[in-house]
């Protein structure tokens, strides 16, 4: 039974606080956030205790697990203090969006012996994971090329963009680390990118895109294709296509019901996907935590490690330079 | 290169007239239809004869095959005809309404050595075609069930009506062959069927139903249902499903595109299916011309055969006694 | 907070406890078993008392609900106890097999004021209910057709088949209820039932069927389709088809992943459909317990009553009369 | 009626042939082929005469349009020569391969006044049209993405490959022309290409690339997306993708029959999609003649001019001149 302090109660780590109190592995011990009344919510509703201070949740000595799902500025921070603390560590993505400071933790991580886990949900996701595993198996035959169509539902708004780091460091960084995952062991040696701001004023006041599409190749020659989108009316599109020498598996969007209309317009109409990512990648939260939890019980190294957050950070980064540059950007892992 | 006569060039008879027109491997020689102005037009388009009575048009020495596509209760006669001429003769479904009629009609072709090929077009069809061969390939195992859901568009009106026959002779009639075809030489031993007057005025008057439900035994046991519309909105529903010990293979309906249309309210919508016959069947009544003229020009027996329409319309037969009796009829063929 | 005695802890019973135990909104106070070690088992997982006696679990003072997942011949001496404790009663389906005692029960009951639910799981089922829905809007017009698939992934085994009732009372009772349920107040007015022994040697020793179809014709003329297997090899067939005047809507399958393979010989391949009920109606089962605590919670009547349970009954020993006779049998409530 | 000569019966020339011989608003008046007992099957099938020469063909008094559908390198040629004989010309893709001959050719053709038609065939697609038309209609909003998949089923050969122009301007170039038509007055500004050889050793041989993903901005901003492959085991996989402001239209794949198997392994499982472009592609063929046909006889401009032919021809340059460069090219019209 592991005992978790989770810091940071806001739209997800509200969820990570209920699959924490469902899972029969572990126990919600504290709770923080700087905005305490919404500690207190989470904390009566899962009756588990509100740590004064990120220190507090952090170094307790009830405490073997710490769960960082605060703003991205205070992850690398906290993640030191955890290490230092000697606790096994989950991160949400990113870890920064400053890679000299992800480089400077990784070198005071080896310091300690912690895990750490950092928080790309997607490649728990039971389609994308059996996409991946037919790739693995060599059912498809020699990996060719992935495709990811990644497309929010809608924009998040200037107060969040402002400090999202950007298109590809936000949004984008989770279909790199899935092509990363899906890639195994041959790396992206190139990327290409380019965006448009078709649609969004939040966007364009602070020199974001709305729309974005990358092309890379790996180090085999594999090409592969991301497109994203911060909207789509029809609900969060999240769709993985894996072709191969032998055939190709596409991991597709998900329905709430299996409902289908038929009228004198339409047939076979199913209803708009599933709105967002709580929705969406529900089973996938759980499962990550679950994996998560198994590893450290089992000291099994982590699903998701520290490199692997670094790695998606320097495809984002490498991404962002062939945008400003319009080159083919060689990746230096 | 067979020379065919046509009678009657109504809607499907025009439809015939265009395939022959362009099969290489037989020739439109003369069109008869009681409406000449239609025959005329017809002539005129396909560059062929119109013959001034159904007697010129069978019995003209020129003449291999007599194509029988008038209204029903004339079918008799010309088949009759054209067996006393030599021809070989294609005749639309359903033989006659009148199952004495066409027991003398079977007793008298006996007479003739004439290749005699009865209209059921949807054994032609490639997907209907494709389940049949997975069922008889043994690919889904011991069949078990077979159900057929098939509605028209929109109801034909009272002309046609008032000399359908009924529901079940006219309409479900196709149904029934597709069940013959699909059992093989596993047939029908009891038939129990039900309709309602949901929405038509023209059914209600002339006390036919416009909604069946029929469920079938066959000797072994297999059990068939079908579900008739006289009409869906979305086009002509024409599926079929075939269910086994292994497995289960489904004709699905056709969409005139691979569109598929998303929406805030909608993902995945499809058209409409096909409207009616004319375009759903296209294939089927190319392929079953096709077959036809190969089987003559082999010597080879008609892939329907009178014995399939003689059957089709005993089970209807069946079909009406149980409606009106309310028990599970036993089929004599 | 609503405080369950929960009796009866074998498969679905399990699976109760587990949704009781998760559900924010009540709680598990005792388990009964007559397998004690399962209670024992149960109790520990979920940390809740074990009862001596159904008695104790039935009539303790702390216990608001009386769940009742025992044996189908103990149900109505369980629903007849709780009621006199005057306790809320969650009942698994079926009642009972026996009419007269169902009937009996009723009248009983009659002296209580107990709110009593019988589990007809399906009714909640997201995908089944936005297709009733759709019809109750009228989006989809004045009702003509319902058309249910029902088909279990394997056969239950002599010792559940010998005491089961057959198959209509055990299985199709569950596809009555969902007719009854999409009908509204359109009650059945007739059945014709039949079924064979097409591949289960248990089935056949003890007379009963694996394999069955029913049609059916409500007061209003609507024509209702059963179709239902012991055994399908690609998972539990589970699809509700309901079609009107205006269009159709289709409660299809569902898969554990929207996983798609394509090779050389398929193209949009998908996995077998979940397994069975537990899998597939893992939503139903949840909501179906939070819409009974809120019925109870808001002194409202329950979502499916006990008439409910005794429709469905009365309907599927109609459908037996009918297989046995071969007519078409007018169901009397 | 339409009088043709038509240049080149291979296998895209031979299915012409086919589809003017039975179109009732031409004929086909003469073949020609440097294979000539190819010419002469074709003329005995058809019957029709055979042209000597390619000059017979083009200047014979008795013929109105001139199809060509020879080797690349003669197109301009034939054109020209069909131009200064006063005819309207239909000529297969591409133009040529080298844009200087392309330019001139466009300056010649200025003295004459023919209608010119370049058979890319995809935009007479019934689904890819509806996709179109869908994104005409705003019925998707503002145009905010496309994405193109086209893959052939499989590779075509050295012999075929070495004088193909590689992959951009011999396969790509059909996408490229797609992309237009999709755009409308929308052109593409800049291009981004890369490629790998992964599987094919012709392609090796001739340093081209099997494998091919492409990237572009539209004038206005649209993202547009394209990935080819010279190799897919399931079938020719041609999709397109429009995503707008208010929806998304897909144009998906197309089997030829609409069945489905179940086994205890897959289900909704269909065939593989048709194998290559003559299947794909039979109606859009037959649609794209017709609608040529139409604006000859109504004096109406080609629905695909020399402009298109010449547009897609400079987007593929731009594409190769990225693929060397690894920049973002700007297209210059």
């Amino acid at each position: 039974m592991l005992k978790f302090s989770l810091l940071g109660v806001g739209r997800i780590g509200k969820m990570h606080a209920q699959n924490i109190a469902i899972n029969p592995n572990c126990e919600l011990e504290y709770v923080y956030d700087v905005n305490n009344p919404a500690a207190e919510k989470i904390a009566k509703e899962i009756d588990c205790k509100i740590a004064k201070s990120p220190e507090e949740a952090i170094s307790s000595s009830n405490v073997d697990v710490v769960y960082i799902a605060t703003a991205t500025p205070t992850h690398i921070d906290y993640i030191l203090q955890a290490a230092n603390a000697g606790k096994a560590i989950f991160c949400e993505k990113p870890i920064d969006l400053d890679i000299k400071k992800v480089e400077a933790c990784k070198k005071e991580l080896e310091k300690y012996n912690v895990p750490v886990h950092i928080g790309f949900n997607r490649r728990f996701d039971p389609s994308h994971k059996s996409a991946k595993e037919a790739k693995d198996s060599g059912e498809i035959g020699k990996l060719e090329k992935i495709i990811i169509t990644s497309r929010d539902p809608s924009p998040p708004g200037i107060d969040y963009l402002k400090d999202s780091g950007g298109m590809y460091r936000d949004m984008t960084i989770h279909d790199f680390d899935l092509m990363h995952y899906i890639l195994g062991n041959d790396p992206i040696e190139k990327v290409f990118a380019t965006g448009s701001i078709l649609f969004d004023e939040d966007c364009k006041e602070i020199n974001d895109m709305d729309t974005a599409m990358i092309v890379m190749r790996s180090r085999s020659g594999v090409l592969c294709h991301i497109n994203n989108s911060r909207r789509a009316v029809y609900g969060y599109d999240q769709r993985v296509e894996i072709f191969g020498s032998k055939g190709m598996v596409i991991s597709d969007n998900q329905t709430p019901s299996s409902l289908q209309k038929f009228t004198n317009k339409i047939t076979k109409a199913q209803e708009p996907i599933h709105y967002f990512f709580i929705e969406r990648y529900k089973e996938a939260y759980k499962i990550q935590l679950q994996v998560f939890i198994d590893n450290i019980l089992n000291n099994k190294p982590t699903a998701v490690n520290f490199d692997d957050g670094r790695n998606a950070l320097i495809v984002a980064n490498g991404a962002l330079e062939s945008y400003q540059s319009g080159k083919f950007i060689k990746i230096n892992y």
